[in-house]
């Protein structure tokens, strides 16, 4: 559209938040709503090609380009792609539940997860507190101010070697004399461990009037692609003072990673994006400070991972050239910096440092999980995964590592899923299937009426939908079962998990041919990767002493049903660790010791990077494994053989779908 | 004045500038002249008691506090103190040219200057600049930008070690492949060396679009209390590219240190002080471009050598305990600060690098002086000294300094001096007496016509003064010459230098008694000194291998007449060597020589600081050398035999002064 040098402006109402923004005629409505502060879930981060961001418009006019996300149906209803939909008039609009981004889930409690922790540590942390009662100064003894501290800090904690920051340097005769020379001191020392034989040269970061060592705190970040994980740490006690979660701002941009980096190319997208998450993290400082009643000069660290694309944009390193071929990311290592200079409402003397990452799609949060379960530390044969858009996995031990990003797709997420949606409340996430009667009993989260089918779900459908021989191994509907259930609907086959009647949607939710596949797309590049990392070491799966799963949406799969599916090894059920938010995990431990930070950067070194994308290796493997749970029963005996006693196995290929 | 919501605003109009400026009612003249941009001297920064900002009002109305500084005669004429009259109406005002700041002065030609010049160092700069052409990156090879740039760097220049700025972080990608992974760093090496054993480690602070290394420069600045002086350096060539000076803009806030700490204590006091250094920093920088056609991109740092407390107000740091007893400052190490973040026009990268400080009065100025003089070096006995308001003065040699501040007031900068002015253009720097008739033959800056006696002239007048048998060597007049040139006047008696209608003035210009003692206390304290710290030591003045004399006014001293007077120890005159802008001489070498840069360091730390203020042994030095050229006789043998041999020698005290 171009320019005018005067638009009109219209009002919009949104519904039912009950809020309303005036804007610019022609201006998009996903962009109105973003504006007006209305959470509208739009996986493709407004491109048009998810149509998660459908929204009614009850009274105006828009001028929309109409895409096949919308039947017709949908369309005489007034339904209409916000991010498609341009503002030419005031506007009444309702954004019904299933397109609302909500909150709730965050909250839900993690079953399972038993932490397999870093051991043998040191409790030193990064950032250290040291009181000092100095002399004051006399004519005989008139050095400065800095040199009666540094002299003060030599003799009472033997500390040499300090650098101080100009910040300090600052307030720094104004403290000491406030304070009548009793002053409290707090070192960072430089996250990275200099060579053998150079000393450490811990950095003066702030300065206090008086005895303040009982008040030392820092924070630890989880920066998700989807949610944000903050917890505030007592460095003295060594414990979680306080935790929080939410959603990443950034969400309203896009989904993935993807998305978001495509996002960073437009015009001030990169700022856009920084700002979404700083906002989030800000908004988690507030949370945790409201729990804790601890005060803003008393926080001095932050150490934060993230994946390299969440590290980036928050570092505010455009991530442009992570998704274009070769794939590289600026840096490995990204030096501390001032976090209230990226926005973080903290003291100026408080650092924010991001975890080292592998690759630019193995990032600091793999290394922080790594680290924070100890995988470096064992001689065990470790499997290490984190599902969700991009599964990462690493396998290795204590002497080596390899590691890969599989392009699962966000099928593990809820995304590419007709009905599926993010594990919010109203979420199905257990299914029942009656063998005889093929009729679900479903369990949703927060046991509300269903809106939709989270990512675990539809592992758990998928597999019980096997078991039960309403699909085959090649994910496809058996269409001579006596069933209602299983129907031909506008994207071919689908099974109705919920009907219209019973959802908070107000339309039946299914599952369709087209998000089984989906589904066997993502669980074959995370087996293929996990095959293919092996191979390339001389290792067959089944060898694997442990395997260790992280991520929240990792935390809610159930192994039986993941194994039937292919998605994880068939191994004993005792050698699989769910580890919970690893990358928070790690960020935590290594604010309580020094030595782990070390170990932090030394992983990001010994790890090698495989790029699947275009190796031959992978892509066998991956054909391969487009099957349930594999087209090769040896890597899965024991289902295999299951399935293989029921009755209807494999209905025939269709070419309609 | 109290805060009214509507101030009147009047115009005032400066002669013969021909400038204007809206002020609001009561704002006082001195200030509405800063703001105008008109340069007057108030080298009491506006106390109201020097004197030096007389201004005329030739129209309108003023409120101002009189002072006795304004006789009868000027306050009918409609002469007022700027800083002690408001405005209260629109005004003409007519700046006379013994206020006014001229800048001519600054470009005139140092005569008899010989660098000694430190020796054996190599030529490597701490900043430096190096070309890397890397190989773009692959699948098989994609590692991180940073990962490439750095493998780039060892590969061919074996650097290791390296630390990188975030701002070089954020425009990596961007820079390596605008320049088809062609690309030049900058690298700069921490001012402060690092123990034995500890390995130095470079920061990165910049990288351009492909072969950049034909454009390396930086600068050198002696920031001093009056003066600001720069240099343009090549890197590359190690030479120097443009010079210029200015005054200090701070000077329209007070003429010396102690006034200008003072004015740091008003609100908002120290950052007026830190933007008029800046400004002058600025204009310098301005110009040196302008001559050189160098562009702001290319120049990559500064060195700063000043006094503690210029170091003190350019940083920020508030210089308030500097004159307190015990005299303290913030700090002796200075860190390097980005210097666009102090207001500095110059690229993000450029750091600015402060001179190490001995004390509160013996700054980075004089540690730079004698590194860069090399005195450190040798086994050479030297008596240092920067003779200026504060007479800093070192004895030493490679193996120990001692070091001491003398308070010798402003005499040497014709402060308190009746007709005592900065040495500008008209100022009498030399004169000749005839020693029959008494009269004055005299000699100007740029040969004008007289408007004030300058320091090196005061000397020149009281030696020439004592030879011819004037005054006596207690610095009286000698009442019984047979000349209308000595005579009876408001201050005491005094000697006609000029008559009113040989002057740019208009009035007589004099050197009264007030201004002979004035000169005896100030060339007392650093004899003083001088005898207090050799002592301290063992030495005996005359044991002194050599004299070097730093500072542009001392550049200016006659050595014999600075013997005659007893400012100067009796020594053969080859022993005597001026090396001008020591400071600046010191930032110039240090920035081509990393070693020099480590010798600052350490000379800082050798140096051993003696506060006179209240040393015994100083103030009876003190008293026995105020006394032409001393009461001992034995410090100054020849000059003493040539007095005696005066016809009428030492006048009779009169207890009228």
């Amino acid at each position: 559209m171009a320019k005018t040098v005067e638009k009109k402006k219209y009002k919009v109402h949104f519904n039912p938040d009950n809020v309303e923004i005036v804007v610019d005629q022609g201006e998009d409505l996903l962009q109105a709503a973003i504006a007006a502060g209305v959470r509208i879930y739009a996986s493709c981060g407004g491109a048009g090609t998810c149509g998660t961001c459908k929204v009614q418009v009850e009274k105006g006019d828009v001028e929309t380009t109409r895409t096949d996300k919308i039947t017709g149906e949908e369309f005489s209803k007034g339904i209409r792609q916000a991010c498609q939909s341009r503002v030419l008039s005031d506007l009444s609009i309702y954004v019904p539940v299933e397109s609302r981004l909500e909150k709730a889930v965050l909250a839900r409690e993690q079953k399972r997860v038993s932490e397999v922790l870093a051991t043998g540590w040191r409790f030193v942390p990064p950032l250290s507190k040291y009181f000092v009662e100095l002399p004051p100064p006399t004519l005989d003894d008139n050095s400065s101010d800095l040199s009666r501290l540094l002299r003060g800090l030599k003799q009472r904690y033997h500390l040499s070697n300090l650098s101080i920051d100009f910040q300090v340097m600052k307030k720094l005769a104004r403290t000491l004399r406030d304070g009548d020379w009793k002053a409290t001191v707090t070192t960072l020392v430089t996250a990275v461990k200099p060579r053998a034989g150079d000393r450490r040269r811990p950095r003066v970061i702030n300065i206090e009037v008086g005895d303040t060592r009982d008040k030392h705190y820092s924070l630890a970040f989880d920066i998700g692609t989807t949610t944000v994980c903050g917890q505030l740490l007592d460095l003295n006690r060594g414990r979680v003072v306080a935790e929080s979660m939410a959603y990443n701002g950034q969400i309203r941009y896009g989904q993935d990673v993807i998305t978001r980096i495509a996002y960073c190319q437009k015009t001030g997208g990169l700022k856009k994006l920084q700002q979404a998450v700083v906002a989030t993290i800000n908004d988690i400082i507030g949370e945790l400070q409201d729990q804790s009643k601890i005060e803003t000069e008393h926080i001095s660290h932050i150490m934060a991972a993230g994946n390299t694309t969440m590290t980036q944009i928050l570092l505010g390193l455009n991530p442009q050239y992570l998704r274009l071929t070769p794939y590289t990311p600026v840096a490995n290592f990204f030096p501390p910096v001032p976090a209230n200079s990226l926005g973080i409402q903290v003291s100026d003397h408080a650092h924010l440092f991001s975890f080292p990452a592998v690759a630019s799609y193995v990032g600091g949060d793999i290394v922080s999980g790594i680290v924070g379960s100890g995988v470096h530390q064992r001689k065990a044969l470790t499997f290490f995964m984190d599902v969700g858009t991009n599964g990462e996995i690493v396998v290795g031990n204590s002497d080596w590592m390899v590691t890969a990003s599989c392009s699962a797709g966000p099928a593990f997420e809820g995304g590419g899923v007709k009905h599926g949606i993010i594990a919010a409340e109203g979420a199905i996430e257990d299914v029942k299937i009656n063998p005889a009667t093929f009729e679900p009993k479903i369990g949703t989260i927060g046991n509300a009426r269903p809106k939709g089918i989270c990512g675990s779900g539809l592992i758990n459908t998928v597999a019980e939908m096997l078991e039960t021989g309403v699909i085959g191994q090649n994910g496809k509907f058996n269409q001579d079962l006596s069933t209602r259930r299983v129907r031909e609907g506008a994207d071919g086959y689908e099974y109705v998990l919920a009907r219209a009647a019973e959802t908070q949607t107000g339309s039946d939710i299914v599952i369709t041919e087209v998000d089984i596949d989906n589904l066997m797309r993502a669980k074959a590049a995370m087996y293929a990767g996990c095959q293919t990392l092996s191979k390339s070491v001389g290792i067959e799966c089944c060898n694997f002493d442990q395997v260790i799963i992280a991520g929240a949406f990792g935390s809610h799969i159930d192994i039986k049903r993941a194994i039937t599916i292919g998605l994880l090894p068939e191994l004993p059920e005792e050698r699989f660790i769910f580890i919970g938010n690893g990358s928070l995990l790690g960020a935590r431990l290594t604010s309580f010791s020094t030595d782990l930070l070390d170990d932090a950067r030394r992983v990001a070194q010994m790890m090698t990077n495989f790029e699947l994308s275009e190796n031959v290796d992978f892509m066998n493997n991956y054909v391969a494994a487009l099957f349930l749970p594999h087209t090769n029963t040896e890597e899965f005996p024991t289902v295999s053989k299951k399935l293989a006693g029921r009755s209807n196995n494999n209905p025939k290929e269709r070419t309609k779908i």
